[in-house]
């Protein structure tokens, strides 16, 4: 019998389905940061918002990135009093590094942030999720099979845990598809309304094509180094897995490990993370059997995602999540990490400039690096005429007890935790230095940099993947 | 940084798991029944709580077969003090039927169930869910990737709603393959403890091959007449959707609708619900694009749902749940379902025969006939000397309102509120005839059946799939 309810989640506009989830002043709205550099959604809803007069509201993203400039406004105008995200970067991490805010921002990371939500500590009112295709129940997707060259950003791995948790969920999308949208992203029974809007981002900010190798000859030192430790570890053998990152070093890894996997005929059964085009020809080569996609970082990776049986799309709780032992990370033989800092107890920080400003994101880092069976963090002794090797981080993001191997340039340092891996990269031949000496020469080419001023006003809260607080970030004097 | 938490869910047996839950006298258990009439996980699981001492457990099984009959004994020794089910056969339903326990049985349908676990009036302490294959992490499956002849169900559908929500699930599995398991039916992070047991159940009576299709004329002649009536009403079209049941008749349905949609050229949007060889027919011939699978009907439809990628695993959630208005069965063009009786007012019984005997199971029957756009109930006259269609059925299932047409060997009733259908069908020639003479030529082959007899005692609370009550099953005298 005919019920008449088919498909009717769809609204009107932004302002329709906020006053329908009885948005108030005060409350917590979130968004993710799959479409990254391109994404329209933030801006868009936030000026919605403003528009409609509301006050004081929570804005807790995934992570927010240089196109989110526009909210430097929203924040002196009162319509957002607080931010919880990954990162920040570009002219609104500058002016909040310079005390733009009342309330400090809080920084988690990725399984750090979907803890949190699972568990109450950071209750989300309303989510505001763009999605690539939707279907009028509300199974939405980060590619859409209906339209060949549509936009698409690939996983939705954040947003999963916004649409599952939210008091309420409003899907923004720029291409209504026939039911059933499945394999689905997010499922329609986290979904309450639909917008269908214009456009939800900038193709050329959403994906900017495939990643490239880097030709930078110290970052191709530092990643094949990098992967002669993880040989000399004894972790390339059938049904290994890994994780590596998208900087210019660690996506250098991937390559020369495909190298080491070709000669010794080996299969990895996973590889875990933010993917890119590089971990998709490995899998399409047969050397990954499965990728875990929280995230797609290139085109090809997104592509991957929509037509790759095996490579799945995970949440970010399935990701990272600290609670329970069955998160993805635990199950990493390998991660391969970047940093903008690391000292000579191994404690990285990605989120501060060596200049003391907000410029990165703890993204899964501070998880992967406490999950992994070996975890290397790659970092170069210098970035131009700043130490990167340091005395005490500026900001402490990731504990140095669990980082195990620093690969720099100029050789490799081991976390004296791990004397047992020490004894195998020696015997491997393996220039491994004490850290200490590392960083007399990274002193001897920057000389002793002058302290950092700040202020004592707190800008940022850096809090550790349990919730519990690991530092502050205090505005730059 | 190893962190030894890598897959410590595994446990070493059923007792233990139900200690680590610390399950309790009075709490509700649920279980699982894509194993169907192979199931070994109820009784070997209610064996090893009666050993341990429990007492007046509540069991809440997706559904109960034939094969568990073990219950009676332990319902009479206090194990089992209440049962919530779907449906009831053999021996266990006489014997409830009879007045076996003190507290009624109370039924609900799929969708009903879901609803009921979701909105916590069905709570559920300890999930103990059969699975075919899980990695040590709790990603658990319907089906072993790694093992080519391991006894498979397909989708576990009903199952993911109970690890969903339950406090504490634990997976009984008979594989425990490597992480990670995926695409999965039941993620990790639903997942408590893992208990590896030699056998989950029999392959016969899992999954008893490839349905065959009814060679009995009266089946097939209602199977013609209901695709007839899909054509009349202008259903088939391309992007329609549809679900045709097990029953010989209804399965028979499919191939018919088959012929009329390689005659108009037609392709299906999806169908739903249990998923049989004969619907992946349609959809590896391109007929159908996307099956919906909540429950693997036979090995060729587990294979499938293993094999075809928009062969889609769903929950009962997704399937049926009557909260919002996104579930699947509210995107159904047509379904074809059967009853044990219909009544002159339409209304149907699936629960209890012609004697007033629980041997049915009310299954998604409520939830389909609501949500469909054309609702067709598929009946005989008699079966046997029993008249089928009387004047007012012995157990109310789904409400008449929700049925559109009644299709018999004799001729089709139409229900008065669709007489926009009456007129179509009757363009169509298509044999429509009043419900009252339909009944006159029940009543003419059978006679006036003498009434049951009942004792006041209620054995049976039949729910609606809101959770309120729509009727009551009373012991047989």
């Amino acid at each position: 019998m005919k019920n008449n309810l088919k498909g009717d989640k769809l609204v009107a506009s932004i302002e329709e389905a906020a006053k329908l989830c009885d948005l108030k002043n005060g409350q917590t709205i979130s968004f993710h940061h799959h479409f990254r550099d391109g994404d329209y959604i933030v801006n868009m809803v936030i000026q919605k918002l403003a528009e409609m007069g509301f006050k004081n509201l929570v804005l807790a993203a995934s992570s927010l990135t240089d196109c989110h400039v526009d909210l430097i406004e929203y924040i002196k105008s009162g319509v957002i009093s607080r931010i919880e995200t990954s990162g920040l970067r570009g002219k609104l991490a500058n002016e909040i590094s310079e005390g733009l805010m009342d309330t400090p921002v809080s920084f988690r990371s990725h399984g750090g942030r979907a803890f949190a939500i699972a568990n109450g500590s950071l209750p989300i009112d309303v989510a505001f999720l763009g999605a690539p295709s939707c279907d009028p129940a509300g199974n939405a997707n980060g590619y859409c099979r209906d339209i060949e060259d549509a936009v698409m950003c690939g996983s939705v791995g954040y947003a999963k845990c916004d649409a599952q948790y939210a008091k309420k969920t409003i899907i923004l999308t720029n291409n209504i598809v026939p039911y059933p949208n499945i394999p689905f992203g997010i499922p329609e029974y986290d979904v309450d309304y639909i917008v269908k809007v214009d456009e939800i981002g900038d193709p050329a900010g959403i994906m900017k094509g495939a990643t490239r190798f880097t030709t930078n000859p110290k970052e191709l030192l530092m990643a094949e180094l990098a992967s002669d430790v993880i040989k000399a570890a004894g972790i390339i053998k059938d049904g290994f897995s890994f994780q590596t990152g998208t900087g210019g070093a660690s996506l250098a890894v991937t390559r020369f490990l495909r190298e080491k996997m070709l000669e010794k005929k080996i299969t990895a059964a996973f590889a875990l993370g933010g993917i890119t085009g590089s971990i998709v020809d490995l899998h399409e080569e047969g050397l990954v059997k499965k990728l875990l996609d929280v995230q797609s970082f290139d085109l090809k990776a997104a592509q991957s995602l929509k037509n790759n049986r095996f490579h799945h799309q995970i949440s970010a709780e399935y990701y990272a999540s600290p609670e329970g032992p069955g998160a993805a990370v635990n199950f990493l033989d390998v991660v391969v990490l970047s940093a903008t800092e690391v000292d000579v107890n191994f404690n990285v920080n990605v989120l501060t400039g060596s200049d003391g400003i907000i410029r990165g994101a703890i993204g899964g880092h501070q998880d992967t690096a406490y999950g992994a069976g070996l975890t290397i963090v790659v970092c170069p002794l210098t970035r131009g005429r700043l130490p990167c090797l340091v005395d005490r981080v500026g900001c402490l993001v990731t504990p140095g007890k669990t980082v195990d191997v620093l690969v720099t340039e100029r050789g490799l340092a081991v976390n004296p935790l791990r004397n047992d891996l020490k004894e195998r990269f020696i015997a491997a031949g393996l220039p491994v230095l004490p850290v200490a000496e590392l960083r007399e020469m990274t002193e001897s080419i920057t000389g002793r940099a002058a302290p950092i001023e700040y202020t004592d006003k707190v800008v940022g809260i850096v809090t550790y993947r349990d919730g519990s607080v690991i530092d502050q970030i205090r505005q730059i004097r």
